[in-house]
């Protein structure tokens, strides 16, 4: 599937950090970054931008939950690269300081990210515009899409599409409930009500269909798409990076260096933290649910892998 | 997703068996059984029925290799079940004694299904002629369809298609290949070349894409599909049945003796035994190629990780 406008966003860092609270190693960082450069994936999100605070420190939080521009530059710096990534970071509505976010010339951010509900999203496109009038690429992810009311989702979308600041409106599967044919009829509806904008996707692979619904993405005309290293991310993680470049086929894209950092990174890593389906993520998924029950659950190790108690639980809750 | 033909085939024994050669105690199989029983799933392949050698002993390929009517008995007659699931087993082409086979009305088995290559298809569907002579459900799968000579495919499929015996046609995935696209466009060709059948899909999961693979079937209009507990199968497995069935919304299944069976047999298998998808197989099936270097290399424990090396040695081949 080549088409030339479509651009692949890696959040590996980003979707990866919400596991440990961000606590990657500078070495791991940059030898993401470095796999990132040499695969030419055309943006990679290295985190959240948020606003340190007397509870939220960067010693708990860790760095890439704040992004400062000395610690990304060092990042940069490490390796050289002839047609570098653009380098993007996240805001979450409510926990960010715009004010201290200088003008894109004077930053080595290029994109910035804005995540909101929909309840939010009045907060949301405000963010958007301040982004856009430092001179940032922007986009507006709205959670959650699969939970919220369609006449809300519905109005919101109408805003964005008289936001001219959106440069890109991200359908976004945060419970990973979606099937393919979920992907096209949401799809369908972002572009009836925002039919002035480009769109983006972000899987979650919960019922192993991060990788397919965003192929469903691809043919239904979204232009960036969201992938991780190996799948890593919160839960059962995202759409594996390398599968969806094999998928791509675009010459521009060079698979190796991803598999390469795999071997050597992400292999090691999987001792430290988990990701990727299991059956109770898919139960969660199924069930159009948050994650935090699933999470909850596969953190206790006394019932980690008790899926059908799980199940139980899940489909008994009085409404 | 609910249309009253179809229909849910588990394969979990048979295919499970591939990974230890079929030597599952028969705890396992009984709860395996019980859960299919439980679940409302139409049909359980129970294993191969191959021929009895002097090197092919039962000690050494494992009882469900041979499926015996009385080994089967055992596993039936312990559970009781008032809409019982209707018993399959599978046929190589080239390794089975089909004069040691009962009328279907005196054995425990309703279905044989023939597994051959494309250029055995003449001796495939011999074996389906005598066995529905002896009164059994019929399927052809052929396999490895993704890396046939397309004009042999079409031959073998106007074979099927004149060949009143084959109640089913099956496109099978044996190398976990396909995109959804090309699940499309096999059983467009399978449907051109072969209208006058019913059609089943068998899937492997390498790239993630055995369930989303297998919903690309059902919307194609197949009408048997293959699912295994917890997606056990050879190398990368299969699509999961728990997963499907969530999908297929009919009232008759029941997807909680599914989940009970993976929580209480399924868990604990798992430090015996792999399965699912890792990018070994992801390589493997991206390249169209048949599994066995992907699982040779998974099982040197001093390079199973190394899906960078991997990759290099698979692409560098000299044509």
């Amino acid at each position: 599937m080549y088409r030339k406008k479509l651009k692949v966003l890696d959040c590996t860092i980003r979707d990866g950090g919400l596991i440990n609270n961000y606590h990657f190693s500078d070495d791991f960082v940059k030898a993401v970054y470095r796999a990132i450069c040499d695969s030419g994936v055309d943006i990679i999100e290295i985190g959240k931008k948020l606003c340190v605070g007397a509870e939220y420190t960067r010693e708990k939080y860790g760095k890439w939950n704040f992004c400062d521009e000395d610690d990304i530059k060092r990042v940069v710096e490490s390796h050289e690269c002839a047609n570098p990534p653009v380098l993007a970071v996240m805001y979450d509505v409510g926990r960010i300081d715009i004010s201290a976010l200088p003008p894109a010339d004077q930053s080595v951010i290029g994109m910035v990210r804005t995540a909101c509900y929909v309840p939010d999203i009045d907060k949301g496109l405000d963010l958007v515009k301040r982004t856009k009038d430092l001179g940032y690429e922007t986009t507006i992810n709205i959670m959650a899409s699969s939970a919220a009311i369609e006449k809300d989702l519905i109005e919101a979308l109408q805003q964005v599409n008289e936001t001219p600041e959106v440069d890109y409106l991200y359908l976004v599967d945060s419970f990973g409930a979606f099937y393919s044919e979920q992907v096209t009829s949401y799809l369908k509806l972002y572009k009836e009500n925002a039919p002035s904008k480009e769109l983006g996707f972000h899987a979650h692979n919960n019922q192993q269909l991060g990788f397919s619904n965003t192929q469903q993405a691809i043919i239904d005309g979204v232009n960036l798409l969201d992938a991780t290293i190996n799948g890593i991310g919160r839960g059962a993680g995202n759409c594996n990076l390398e599968l969806l470049l094999n998928f791509l086929k675009n010459p521009k894209f060079d698979v190796r260096p991803v598999y390469k950092v795999i071997q050597e990174h992400f292999v090691p890593l999987r001792h430290e933290m988990e990701w990727g389906f299991n059956d109770i993520y898919g139960i969660s998924g199924y069930l159009n649910q948050h994650p935090r029950e699933a999470m909850k659950h596969r953190a206790n190790s006394k019932v980690r892998d008790n899926c059908y108690d799980f199940f139980l639980e899940a489909t008994s809750e009085v409404a």
